[in-house]
């Protein structure tokens, strides 16, 4: 994506690793790092790849050997300083696979900070799969130029969730049956500050837990329109209207046409 | 979807249909729209269900004849009164087929009233098939309870869109070399009025047709935060921040808890 550039181009391969990073740290990629570079990518010794770690920032790094099992890659030189997540928690019923694995990616994409199942009454997929979202927001990371990944949690019933919250927090409650603000007008008159955004089953939420949530002194109930939006949309559409309004859209991507 | 209720439930099936509809006429249903009714949601005669036809607003109607090759129903009154759809085009390059689905599903989900196909230099995917994208946005029409359909345009040359634009209809231009306003904040400060909004290809626009945006009075150049969105991520991201911002998000949905 971006522009061409007669200079050196921006790397287009970039990868997620556990190790620190730091100029001329060697790192070891895996098997399937490794097959994404040599066989996906089509890169040689010598090529350059970028790396990232969530705490290190982003680095520059040149693969210096290759083998049957893996390769290695030496770090060159920091390119992008490490900058803090979107202080956004996403608070979800697990839905089922497809629109589940389309929800990680996208909200990864979206710079969403902590990923946090709940179980609600009516909450119907009860096991999640927490490996592959794992592999999914790696990826999605990876590709959106993210300089870290979202927090996975493991699934919390929703009762426990909102005893332990932290009462600073604010909690959007996305509210489908339409008794709360509309949210561009919940954010307008919001200062910034850490927020969670909660998004019910597709059964919706249970009168009780709808009458315990709005209660809550730290919760807004905001309301996402007059149509009838399934999970994954809400999610990506409630995220984006966080990030435009609250978060980090007010930042410019970096220069992607050369340095 | 909506809390559960001792009255006369919504009916949940819904259907749209070409036909006009007033108080005792009869429709005939076809054979997917039948199987449906008959065989998944497992309705039979005498069930109601509620039909659109982005006309004459959702009316309620009862299903009077079964048989093999379909079922008719008759309608009995009206529901919901048509109101017109968001004033709000979609110009997007055309991608692989299932993030394409995916990006017309939840565009129509977000309220869309006209889906463009737009030819660019780096596009891609040569060909739609709108019939197949007709499908989607019919049953994400039924599912989100918009009453009506978005129009499905044949593709177009960027260049020919924009030589026939209508210039009081502004373009936000979904940029991302980083150099656009942040949309909240062109959003924010913009009138109420009808908007298009664009997406480039996978590969981006290349740089005469940025230049060439660039300088119509029209174009706003708009920016979509630090991190790289796919082309359907984008979409649904920017759709739901202009229907937030300047679109029908203030308004709340229809009671769904009985009448």
């Amino acid at each position: 994506m971006g522009e061409g550039s007669s200079r050196e181009a921006y790397p287009r391969s970039r990868l997620y690793v556990e190790a620190a990073l730091a100029a001329a740290a060697r790192v070891e990629l895996d098997r399937d790092q490794s097959h994404y570079l040599l066989r996906v990518m089509r890169l040689d010794q010598g090529a350059e790849v970028a790396l990232f770690n969530g705490r290190d920032g982003e680095w520059t790094a040149r693969i210096v050997e290759t083998g049957k099992r893996g390769c290695m890659v030496e770090v060159e030189r920091l390119r992008r300083r490490q900058s803090p997540p979107s202080d956004l928690w996403l608070l979800f019923a697990p839905v089922k696979r497809q629109p589940l694995d389309w929800m990680v990616q996208k909200a990864t994409e979206l710079g969403v900070g902590v990923l946090q199942p709940i179980m609600t009454q009516r909450t119907v997929v009860d096991r999640v799969n927490l490996a592959r979202l794992r592999s999914i927001a790696i990826e999605a990371a990876e590709q959106s130029e993210r300089l870290d990944l979202p927090e996975l949690r493991e699934p919390e019933r929703l009762s426990k969730a909102l005893e332990s919250w932290p009462h600073e927090r604010r909690l959007a409650l996305c509210d489908e049956t339409g008794r709360g603000t509309p949210v561009a007008d919940a954010f307008a008159g919001a200062a910034r500050g850490p927020w969670g955004l909660l998004l019910g089953p597709e059964g919706g939420f249970a009168p009780a837990e709808l009458d315990a949530l709005r209660d809550l002194a730290f919760v807004t109930p905001v309301g996402l329109g007059p149509r009838v939006l399934r999970a994954e949309t809400a999610a990506v559409a409630v995220l984006a209207v966080w990030q435009a309004m609250l978060g980090d859209w007010s930042e410019a991507p970096p220069r992607r046409d050369g340095e």
